[in-house]
């Protein structure tokens, strides 16, 4: 498992993971319905942001993370990331790999800290994940995420320093 | 003073209020040498978004202020909201008065609940108002927030349902 930046020309690899997760609905605050296009600004196209794709030995991605700031200008020392595994892929500690490659890469860029906004309180394996990593969570807004299943469940804001 | 939806039109009026601020660099995180097109994008430009301007009987602008979802689709029902007034008219109870105002349009567009992302730590006069609105602070990101005269000082998350 190769963990790299992603080009533009990952884009037809990326895009089977980024839908999968999108027309869930359970982990994302992201419409279920979303295009192609809006969902490749949103994941390429933020101020700052670096893609990465985790490939595997047959050159297929398998998972996906960004980092950009939080915050512009005067927060822009706080990073911001996303993760994405596509399900076939699950169970196989990418999750974590990404993890620890974007957490490595923010601390490179400069970054003093990464907060994540709404880790979706029901996705206790992603929680948990971020814990092992460091993590914690500093904040549940309570009911934030329209759970498609359950409805209304917090969102947490977690946070490290790097 | 009347409070009312701003226009396109407005911009002339609201823009010297806005660049007050963002020069300032003490309360918002956004670059102190924004340019105007750039601020008229951030203010007005929003997905879902509304923007106010409170209105002296000249006709001038002394305040505004602009609410839109903090997150799109699954969390869109929780709103977020920005205020401004200018140093000429502070202490006229003008950021009370848009705060009540945008609290009960909130409500009537239909959100929920209402979350600033972030309140600098240092600014006291605000996070005092918003506490005396209803809102509380649900977490604090240590240094969040580079202040130009006081170094890393950190970024609330304040909240209160509708």
């Amino acid at each position: 498992m190769d963990i790299r930046i992603a080009t533009r020309d990952d884009w037809p690899g990326l895009w089977p993971i980024i839908e999968e997760v999108v027309r869930d609905g359970r982990t994302y605050c992201w419409p279920v319905d979303a295009g192609e296009d809006a969902c490749r600004d949103w994941w390429m196209g933020k101020p700052g942001g670096s893609v990465y794709v985790a490939v595997d030995a047959d050159g297929s991605i398998a998972g996906t993370a960004e980092l950009h700031p939080n915050q512009p200008a005067a927060g822009s020392h706080v990073a911001n990331a996303g993760f994405m595994v596509a399900s076939r892929a699950s169970g196989r500690g990418l999750g974590r790999a990404l993890g620890r490659h974007v957490i490595e890469e923010a601390s490179k860029q400069g970054f003093t800290a990464m907060q994540f906004n709404a880790v979706v309180a029901t996705n206790t394996h992603a929680i948990r994940l971020w814990q092992s990593l460091g993590f914690e969570i500093l904040a549940t807004v309570p009911g934030a995420f329209r759970h498609p299943d359950l409805g209304p469940v917090g969102l947490n804001l977690m946070y490290r320093s790097l």
